[in-house]
Order: C-alpha cells, then structure tokens, then sequence
C-alpha cells in the first residue's frame, strides 16, 4: 500500500461519521454530518458527497483516495443497496446506495455493509482481530449486532445479510418481545437496552435494596454505575447477561470454531463485570475440545474512530 | 476433468466403504473392509490401502486415481489427522490418518474430513446442492451432524473441527443428557436415537393408546412405521422433532443466511412427517427478511453411495 487513502463513513439514524483514513488505521481529518435532514435520499447523498470531498481537500488528499466504504444499517455488500432501514428517514424502501455515491463522487467506487460486519472488518485490519483468520464480532450496543468471519473473509450469505447473531434464541420460552417481531432473541437480554430491561423487570420483582431504585428511565449506563459501587443487583444483572452471552456464544462457536470472540460497542465497556460470566457460561457450554481454547476480546480501537475505521477498511478490499 | 478417478473412503465404526469414482459421480466399483479389526491404526491402513490397490485394479483405474478422499469421525481437513473417536478401535487417540494412507498408497494424495462435511461436499459435487454456493448440511443419522458451506467452501473453522451444530442448544433448561457431556443439544432430540428417547418418555409420561405400546427396544424405524400407519403418537414426535428441528434451522440461518438447508440420513427419510412442522418452525423463528425463502431439500444421493461419493468429492479438490 503505497501512499493511498480511504474515506470511511458510518451511518447512524441521526448522524453520519466521515473520516479519511491512511494504511496504518490514522484518521486523518474527520466530520460529521446530519442523516436525517432529508427524506429524499437524493438529496442526502449530495450532502454527504460534499462533505467528503471537503475532507479530502483539507487533509490534502485529493487524487489519493482509491475507494469509500460505508457502513449503515442493512447495508448489503452485494448489491450496495440500503433496505427496509427503519431507523433511517430515506432508507426504508430500498435505496442504491453504493451506486449514487460513487455517482456523486466522481466514480470513487464505494463498498458497503453493515455496520457490524464493517466494525469485524475494522477490527481485522487495524484491531484486535490482526493476523486473525477466523473469529466473530459481536457488537454490545442498543441492539447486538455481529460479523463473522471465516477464512479471512467477512461471510454475507446467499444474501448479503448474513449475521444476524443478535436474533438467535437466547430464550426459548416466555422470551422478551423483540423490535424484531419475534421473542427471545440475544438482543432482547444483552444490549444495551436488554441490561435496562432486566434493571426494571428484577426491581419489580424483588424488594432487594439496590442503588437503581428510584431511578428514572434506567439505562445501562445506570447499571455499570451502580455495579462500580458495588450495587449487588447490578452486579448480578451482569452476571445474567454474561450467562446469557456465554450460552450463545458456545453455540456459535459449535458453528464456525471461532480462534476469537470480539466484543466491541458501550456495553462492552462493562467488560470488568462481564468477562467472568461469559467465559464461565461460554466454557460450561461447548463440546469440551473447545473448553478454554476459544479466546474472548475486546476491541482495540479508539470508540471515537472505530466506527470510522472499520468503515474505510471495508474500502481497501475494493 | 480428463479420464481421472477418484477414491472415497467412509470410515465408519465397525465398517469402512471403498468404491472409485468418476467425475460425474459414478461409483465404478465399491467393497467393504472391517474397521475393528485391529486396534493398531498401521494394519488397519495396510489392510484398507490392499483393498484400495485392488479395487483400482478391478476398475481398471490403475495410474489414473488423482486422489483419496476420507470421511471420518473427527476426522480434520488440516491436520489430516484423527484425534479422539471413541468409535474407532485404532482412533482413540491421535492418528496420522492422511499421512500414513499416502504412504501405504505410493504417494497418492489423501483428503481427510468428518462425515457430515464429507457428505455437504458430495450433495454439493454430485446431488441436492449443485450449483449452491451457501448450504447447510444437516445429517439425521445416530446423532445430529453438519456440514456448513459459504461461499462455495466448507467450513473448517480454526482448529478444523467446526460444524458441530449437533451439539448446539435445543433446549437451555432441564434439555435431555447427550453423550458429549452437555445438556439439551440438537442431537438428543432430533437424531434417530432422540427419536426413540422422545417416544419412550412420552409413552411413559401418558395413557394415549398408540401402537409403539409394548414394543421393546422402540427405534426410530417403529416411530416411523406407525406414523405411516396413522398411529396419533408418533405423528405427535414426528411434529415435535420437526419443530425443534426448525426452531435450530432458525438459529443457524442467522448465522450464515444459506440458500438451502439439506437434510441427509435414515431419519430423513420420514420427510412426509418432518417437512411441514421443520418449515412451520423454522420459518416462525427466523427474521422477516428470511420467511419463506430458505429452501429445505432433501439429499439426492442414493443412500448406499452417498457417503462413498462424499467423501470421494473431497479428493477432486486436491
């Protein structure tokens, strides 16, 4: 790689990231624009295309950057097209992202995928996950999401959607409703939102004193605070969603016989509470040739970059 | 492929098959030797590379074999090695099975994988999967094998033993003992032996007249006859091995969105029975963007070559 460059974009309902990066993984310059100002996609794109090609002219690269990657809800790498995207105003019929870009960029080709699958690539190129060949990425964040890789390469699937760990059945029965429309799914106990959940269900439930009481709108955040003070209801609400992972991940490694599991997004950051639970839950649940041998990661990106970063090392494959 | 054959070999505990094959998938010639006559590997391989050496010559293939392709019971694709088969007289350890069946061969090159992966490789050489890229291969034999393939490849993982989707949750609480030490996996429900399990515990825990009432030692093949004779019992497991069946398919196509789930073994032959609760199920459990899409398909190989022509599918990739 010689001196190129790539322009990483992450897509969020509120807020897209743009950042041009170099081979080392070294944000050069980035910005942030709005997603949702336009319902018309067209008009979005001609945003975003104006705002990268300022960050090119700023951070001197222009001529350098030999392609864009992009990762947005229900990205689909292999027809670089955005669908049914509830959480963006012009992505929920079927938007071709990839080709309007690159349209509006002069013909930069542009990859796409999901965010997860770009965070894998992200953590693959510049992260924990160098040198890796085989290992999955889980990202612990409003919802879970997950890139999987194999042999080196990101698996899409039949269809491009490949990945989707986050609605594999974590409880089978009396399972909490999911935005999904099914019950019991991953996400519904180990996001984010899923720690808030099980907050509020034990607090009605028991009379056990706890630091969470009172509170209103509980989030995550609210739990790890709780559990850093030695809360012993938070501490056993991560214990549980650590169980629970652990469980899920045994299956998934009875998959792909992972090297590595990657966790990365803001629950992550409970990793103290977390990793004793899941390792345990983890190693009391798979075939005993993988016991103690699948290793558990964080992330070792910057969170500020990360979204960034793995973005634009989606571009380097192109 | 010029006029070059192949071999496959299918090590099973008290048999192994042999028969040469062409590129179409025909099986020129096929014998049979003992597995468990001797508990030392290196006669067991010198017996098995004299019935090779004579079979060629009967087909009259001799000079043109371009490779051997095994499928046995952990039997890894890149170590070429056998570790840890409690089925295996000689296996129980660690064999150099790849290795000293070249050897015993004169040089000519040996593939080596696990039966399930054998058989995704045949179904997608030779039979159901023709021209899929992205499968799952489900076998329904003694136990509950798989054999995962993306992108055209099978699934090793990294260590080469994965795909052992047998051995996922079906069940999270009080799940039925497996041999492998773990409670509630796939495969002590829906195998043939989980089969029989399920009838024997349901004709414990009711009064329901059915006509497996009294039998001994109740098999699969019972449940299956008197669910063609319309016997309401059996009919009852069939619909709760389907279900759990496809409540697992659910789970696996999230991880890998296959076009097709392929079922492959004795049990598989009750298809009239299983097909429509695995589909209920399966399409119940799965997310929106995937109801009704993934195909379920039946094995089209015939069962007395399918597992000589999938392990001999391992060799062409040599």
């Amino acid at each position: 790689m010689d001196s190129t460059y790539v322009v990483g974009i992450d897509v969020g309902g509120q807020t897209s990231k743009i950042g041009v990066v170099d081979a080392r993984g070294t944000v050069l310059a980035q910005t942030v624009i709005r997603t949702d100002t336009h319902e018309q996609v067209e008009l979005y794109i001609a945003e975003l295309a104006e705002a990268v090609n300022k960050l090119i002219k700023e951070s001197g690269t222009e001529g350098l950057v030999r392609g864009i990657g992009v990762g947005a809800p229900n990205g689909n790498y292999y027809t670089g097209t955005i669908e049914n995207a509830p959480n963006l105003v012009w992505g929920r019929t079927r938007v071709e992202f990839a080709k309007l870009l690159t349209e509006a960029m002069g013909g930069i080709p542009v990859a796409l995928t999901n965010d997860a699958n770009a965070a894998a690539v992200g953590e693959m190129t510049y992260g924990a996950a160098r040198g890796m060949k085989n290992f999955i990425m889980i990202t612990l964040g409003t919802g879970v999401g997950s890139g999987i890789v194999i042999n080196g390469e990101v698996v899409y699937g039949h269809d491009g959607f490949a990945g989707e760990l986050g609605h594999t059945a974590a409880v089978h029965n009396n399972g909490r409703t999911c935005g999904c429309g099914k019950t019991g799914c991953l996400e519904t106990y180990a996001s984010a939102t899923g720690v808030a959940r099980t907050a509020r269900e034990w607090l009605e439930l028991t009379d056990e004193p706890s630091l969470l009481r009172g509170l209103d709108n509980i989030a995550s955040k609210d739990v790890y605070e709780a559990a850093k003070d030695g809360d012993k209801l938070a501490l056993k609400i991560f214990e549980f969603t650590g169980k629970i992972l652990g469980r899920s991940f045994a299956d998934f490694i009875a998959f792909s016989a992972p090297e590595a599991i990657v966790l990365f997004g803001g629950l992550a950051r409970a990793k103290e509470f977390l990793t004793g639970p899941i390792e345990e839950a983890m190693n009391a649940n798979v075939l005993p040739m993988w016991r103690n041998k699948v290793k558990l990661v964080y992330s070792q990106l910057k969170e500020s970059d990360a979204a960034i970063l793995g973005a634009s090392a989606l571009a380097w494959e192109l």
